[in-house]
């Protein structure tokens, strides 16, 4: 390089006006101005203005006419301060350019298909093809900053508290449970294939039973499954796993290193220790079981009013065994006829068959199921709900799943529509006592709600056989403004118990042993009691940057359909390949 | 946990001595002394021995007299001084032992195959299948550790200089070129297949044409080779990239980065900067293109002694345009006749067809070819080799390449042969201006000796199409005590370079395009001078720990038949899994 830069863009201040310097970068806009070139010279760190005045030879002058943006140049010259009446206060270098002696063209760029500067200009389609073009961008340069400081936090919290950072394996053996495996075909070993990790998870408890007392690392973790809008086929994960510790330590760890995170890339304190709430006061309070807590709509409990009301709908429901939940609207009164209707779709979508409503006014209820409540309950009502005049109330009856998770996506939904989210808040919480299992009516068998390797509450666990959905599992998630950002349990080391939960989940032994065996093997062989924890990072990233898609805090990520639009990812491949592997594309249902 | 452990084992101390304190860990060994027990309690950070008297209940008694090692165990007691006589200096806490008041089995463990403490007590593969188990030993936890400060060291060192760690996918495109890929078949686009990167070279680049800088990551590759001694189907790799750098830059970040992690994991300075070999100095000299340079014995050039002697053999390969070159051994008139075969064997093994030699006596040469050179040449010859009284002088005559390479063979086994290797002694340099293309006479073109991207040295620009082979590449090697352990370059940025080169390499357009396109089209857009290094973080771990084999410093490594003998991969999957994916093996050749 002829000119290599001597400094980059944000190392040039007014100390260093009057020297020459050399500048390396992108043409970010250009303005002729009466004979006057004026380049805005871009880098990774920064701009700076390039004045190419009227006196300078014709040669040059003549190069940078025929200059274009994003074109690649290098400049020498002169720093000096900007005229008073040409200083930007908007540009962090806006007192200053440089007033070119030299300007050589490093590289030519054609016209790029959306303006770097205006993003807008290019549709998400065009930009995934264009990537490199994309990631230029403001956004996504500060995205991918604000992703690689985050890393580097996480790092530096967990190495200072002596966990060590160790690799586990992409290629390992297939185990099917949750999400579909990616496979990749040995051609050393015909018709035996190697799976990418669904997480490391066997890995790290195998970790414990090593020694490593504290293990993390950030990885990538794959799961084929079907299309759904922000799932990547290849996502990060933050991986934590800890010996001879309990719940409460691993959520120590989880929460301090949140609030690292918090404060070393967006300055906010979060107050610890963080809230917990179980499983049911949760989804009691706030109908999920990852509730957002930037604004303070709690759902109530209308059993006892139900009970007394003229509503035989609500009767009828609990009669049944189901409930009734109530959820007060903040000025809700105002809501139209089709706003409310809008709600009713949004909760029939959960399973609910209807949403009632009444209107709180001075001295009583108006519309909707009012006729139903006499003015004794009706007072009650407004006192077990904290209605204001002008409030509006929903009500949901169904099975307690059903009536609460809808009415919970009611409640998030008029948090967005009535501006009721704290804006800029970050608000965590702990969630915890899940149930150990649930029952799948697909299976016809119960299933473990995280994984079958976590462990019950003590207090719990004589219930496992007799009632096992009513035990509760040693298992949290980290929630962050309404997204799950962390989830981990306590497992169980102990193989007595580890056999009893694979038979309440109807695992055959061998089936156990085919899928796990070797860390069955491993747990015979002095296994620690262990827990840990891991983050989805992706989404971490995501919250930390404002941004509503994880496709803009990934490099490269893959469409909806797990597709590279740049590269074209995947491809058809040579026959060769594919003979060297002895396979064959059915192109047929088998 | 009931007994949560208070202290890990190296936070105990002699200011603790009198205090209660709880220690959870593995029984490391245990001693039965005239009715007292001793166990030596181990956790990842040391070891704390036990006391149990006896004094205490028989239930703790019996509990302990039934325990054995690798149980894990929780001890409540108080800590104290060691009487005098029982002081063991080797160990960091040998002066304190605790008085054991409560003993709790955690967990059993059943005896295993073979000793933690004696690790030899297993054959490798044994090892393997019980990873876990060896994964305990002091050796691998310390390597472990190792890898894991080399990886931090790594990362802080890169950060200080404003490098971003960004991500890049395992998920891409297959362009095979060098090692084959490992495939990964698409279920949602049937009879596509995404392949796992053997470098995320192109993605590296792609992130200079963003404009990001300073790019690094250390991250895994995968390479789909046939079966070699200590290479790994996936690797991990410190990989580099900058942008508006010349070599120098490139190799000034490389040889800081590995002065500073000698000096943070071995404390040890490395003085820099590094010396730089060309290709052909290094290759003159050591007769490797990653020379051990721990011991100081060179070859020499013998072209005009060799023409002037009677030696038949050395004229004729001389007329062919052949080299003749020597090596010193140092006191090597002692070898025996079986020793000179055996370097003879080895030279051969390099495409030599004879290792001539003389020995060199006070006054004189004799043996071997020592007829053939009068006694001026005899002198000429001492004097040329620096050779004393007692030394032994190897020839070999051939092409230049043979001639070296196998010289260079028998160099380094003489080096360990002769214990002339410094122990503990870190020899680094580097090697460049390797040349850029080489004939391959199998595919009957030239290849690149890098890949296609690499540039050549300006100056040889002007011979690339009418004498390739003549042209210096861009490319510098990092060699620490004779391993490779980083290779880079500076790349082609521009257009029409790098269709000169796809010309030269035989690539067509049409080629060009459907492997590489995505990053020809981002070319286009703006690229900027860029070059970068990549580390084979494992090998480099590998020296750092003093060991020979890779699979030492990788917590789950595979075999050399890339298998995983402790979790089976990769296996046969279900029949389910291959049908979702459209896909059949065929156990015949297709």
């Amino acid at each position: 390089m002829n000119l290599k830069r001597t400094h980059r863009c944000h190392e040039l201040n007014e100390s260093l006006v009057g020297q020459t310097v050399i500048v390396n970068g992108w043409i970010n806009t250009r303005r002729d101005l009466g004979g006057i070139y004026f380049l805005d010279v871009r880098d990774r760190y920064g701009l700076i203005q390039i004045r190419v005045g009227i006196e300078l030879p014709e040669i040059l002058r003549d190069r940078v006419r025929k200059m274009t943006p994003e074109d690649v140049i290098a400049v020498k010259g002169k720093l000096a301060l900007r005229p008073e009446d040409a200083i930007n206060p908007k540009m962090a270098s806006g007192t200053l350019e440089v007033l070119a002696e030299e300007v050589e063209l490093l590289n030519k760029a054609k016209t790029p298909p959306f303006e770097i500067t205006r993003r807008e200009t290019g549709s998400e389609d065009l930009r995934l093809k264009y990537r490199y073009l994309d990631l230029r961008t403001q956004s996504l340069q500060k995205n991918i900053l604000l992703r690689h400081e985050t890393a580097q936090t996480v790092r530096h919290f967990l190495n200072q508290e002596d966990f060590l950072e160790i690799e586990t394996p992409i290629l390992m053996k297939s185990t099917p449970e949750g999400a579909r495996d990616f496979l990749v075909p040995s051609r050393l070993h015909t018709g035996h294939f190697y799976a990418l990790p669904q997480s490391p998870q066997t890995y790290k408890q195998i970790l414990m039973v090593s020694g490593f007392d504290k293990y993390y690392q950030i990885v990538k973790c794959f799961r084929d499954e079907d299309l759904r809008a922000d799932r990547q086929p290849e996502f990060t994960q933050i991986d934590i796993e800890m010996s001879f510790v309990d719940e409460p330590d691993v959520r120590d760890v989880g929460e301090r290193l949140l609030a690292g995170v918090m404060k070393a890339v967006k300055n906010i304190e979060l107050p610890l220790p963080l809230p917990v709430y179980s499983y049911q006061d949760a989804m009691e309070t706030y109908g999920s079981d990852k509730p957002d807590t930037r604004f303070d709509v709690p759902l109530f409990n209308l059993d006892e009013i139900a009970e007394k009301s003229d509503f035989q709908i609500f009767r009828s429901v609990l009669a049944s065994g189901g409930v009734i939940r109530g959820l007060r609207v903040p000025g809700g009164s105002r809501l139209s006829r089709k706003q409310i209707d809008g709600y009713t779709d949004l909760a029939k979508k959960y399973g609910l068959k209807g949403l009632a409503f009444v209107k709180v006014e001075e001295g009583g209820l108006s519309s909707g199921i009012s006729r139903f409540f006499n003015d004794s309950l009706s007072e009650e009502l407004i006192e077990v709900s904290g209605a204001n005049p002008g409030d509006l109330l929903f009500f949901s009856a169904d099975t307690w799943t059903t009536a609460l998770t809808a009415l919970g996506a009611v409640r998030l939904q008029l948090g967005k529509d009535l501006n009721l989210i704290e804006k800029d808040a970050y608000k965590a919480l702990w969630v915890n006592d899940f149930p150990l299992v649930e029952r799948s009516e697909e299976e016809d068998r119960f299933v473990a709600m995280h994984h079958p390797f976590t462990a019950p509450r003590p207090e719990d666990e004589e219930r496992m056989e007799t009632d096992p959905e009513s035990v509760r599992a040693q298992a949290y998630d980290l929630v962050l403004n309404g997204h799950e950002i962390a989830g981990g349990s306590i497992r169980i080391y102990r193989e007595d118990l580890q056999e009893k939960m694979f038979r309440i989940l109807g695992i055959s032994h061998d089936e156990a042993r085919q899928k796990f065996g070797f860390l069955l093997d491993a747990f015979q062989y002095g296994a620690p009691p262990h827990g840990g924890i891991a983050f989805g990072f992706d989404r971490l990233v995501m919250i930390l940057a404002g941004t509503d898609s994880i496709r803009e805090v990934i490099a490269f990520p893959k469409t909806t359909t797990a597709q590279s639009p740049m590269d074209n990812a995947p491809d058809i491949v040579d026959e060769k390949q594919l003979k060297e592997l002895h396979l064959r594309v059915e192109n047929e249902e088998l």
